[in-house]
């Protein structure tokens, strides 16, 4: 039995809660419950423009899994409430970024159907929900150790919505920044940020695959170079060591390189799995892709001539790591 | 606190369990077990040509639940199973189903987006599902009473599939069938299913809306009403009694009505909903559809012109109910 010993009406009850916290957190419903420690679930519905009944609907599944309680309209926070704010985010990658990989798992877990594009997941959905991801567990790690580097020209690899970028640059003058990333979307979304926060004298974004890179001019003189959630996307091993090398090569200047991301967790029995771990690692065995564990990275960096200087532990979600890594 | 005072680990860890039970049933998992007693995971992808690495993930959500237990790639039936395998069709209807409906509840639920066909749902999945639910909990409730009724001409609203029809037709020589639906998709099937079972000489299908039906020929001789499933789509009340009161008027020689249908709960706290009821009120409440509670139905068929002679509680989902009706 797993700790709560949860009945199948519980079980299936809790997925109507999973899917309403993401909602909830779309339309502002924590925001308003915090701020004023109650709210009118009809006043609420007509003030955003929401269907009153779906709305009702919506609060009886939260407060089903004791996330609010309510007395008739009425809604406050329930014994849940507080942590359920805070993974809000986490549902939200699991629901809404990758709701329709899970509905049609069926489907994509069929080998005749797996070739070419065979899965769809919503990437404004899963940036969203990453970019508060690294907010509320991330940057409290990364931000107090790239405090103690030294470095003038800044890239980042994967670089997506460019706010880690226009953060790192924007509160130091005279330092600059480089955006690399893929999809077409982050190119436009980042350089529009850019520009928005007046930094493109200073910061460039550029498109480019972080498991290929070529040699290019804008990559000499980058000395910090930071890469967040995509980690496992160097993998399988030898194309890790491959990319891991290359990237090594084209940065002929680079002094530190952070690199964070999720590994495959290792130490939970099936009923004591943490938060997210589960669903990030069902969807990227049903998406076909490998994700290493912690053991697995430091012979690679070696391999590829890294050094590792310092492995910082990273909460949530659980067994993510930050490497500090200097070339060997 | 809900019975199980789940954490917001569990209520994730939860939501995968239910889209792993419903791709579970759909590829032949639940079988298998309940078959020979366990299986192995890997053998098991490879006879049904499945990816093993998002099978091995599936088991370990189902494993998370008490679904099942494994060691290695052996599986066998945990706790839950038994209770999972029964109620297996009911998550598949909202996962499968429904799952894009509760993946795109943010902005199902702006008003601004309320118009038209403004939500999607599985139509295929939902009649798998119903189909599973009616022969799990519906027909040992509605085969006994039919057996007590003398009846040559039955017609089924909203038929469907067309089974229930085959069902009562094939069984007794001489009596006719006459399905009747909406959907150009049910009326293929079930023409398709009729022919397939030698019947399509007893069993006609004509399209109709059993909501605003028009006189026809074909309803004459009719004796036995029946409809499952979809009494609900008659309300709001005004137009339940009008529509009723035309099934009347349409059929000149019907003896018995049996009409069941799932109804609104009244009667649960948030904390202890029954499985299904949640996600059949929501969705219903989201797609903007009124749903009767029991004590509702009552004075409406008074009002439209029936006796009701008997109702017969259905267990699952919660608050179901088949009236056994007959012109006043």
């Amino acid at each position: 039995m797993n700790k709560s010993g949860a009945t199948m009406a519980e079980v299936y009850n809790h997925a109507l809660a999973a899917w309403s916290i993401s909602a909830a957190w779309e339309v502002g419903f924590f925001d308003a419950i915090r701020e004023h420690g109650s709210l009118d679930a009809v006043a609420f519905s007509a003030d955003r423009g929401l269907d009153a009944g779906s709305v009702r609907e919506l609060v009886r599944a939260l407060s089903s899994a004791d996330i609010v309680s309510r007395d008739g309209d009425t809604v406050r926070p329930g014994p849940n409430f507080a942590e359920a704010d805070r993974s809000k985010s986490l549902f939200h990658w699991m629901t809404r970024g990758c709701g329709e990989l899970f509905d049609t798992l069926p489907d994509l877990m069929r080998k005749d159907n797996r070739s070419g594009s065979f899965y769809r997941r919503d990437a404004a959905a899963i940036s969203v929900a990453c970019r508060e991801i690294n907010a509320e567990w991330w940057d409290p790690v990364f931000l107090p150790v790239v405090e103690t580097l030294d470095f003038q020209h800044v890239a980042d690899l994967g670089c997506g919505s460019g706010e880690r970028l226009i953060r790192l640059t924007g509160a130091r003058p005279g330092v600059r920044g480089l955006g690399i990333d893929l999809a077409d979307g982050a190119i436009e979304v980042s350089t529009k940020a850019v520009a928005e926060a007046g930094l493109s004298d200073r910061i460039s974004i550029v498109q480019g695959d972080a498991t290929a890179l070529e040699p290019r001019p804008e990559y000499a003189g980058v000395d910090l170079l930071t890469s967040f959630m995509m980690g496992h996307d160097f993998w399988p091993r030898a194309e890790a060591v491959a990319s891991l090398r290359r990237i090594r090569e084209v940065f002929p200047d680079l002094k530190h390189f952070l690199l964070a991301d999720a590994t495959r967790t290792t130490a939970y029995p099936d009923s004591e799995m943490p938060i997210f771990s589960m669903a990030f690692e069902f969807a990227h065995a049903v998406m076909g892709d490998y994700l290493p564990t912690l053991d697995e990275w430091g012979p690679v960096f070696e391999e590829a001539g890294w050094r590792l200087v310092e492995q910082y532990p990273i909460s949530v979600p659980a067994e993510s790591v930050m490497f500090h890594l200097t070339p060997a």
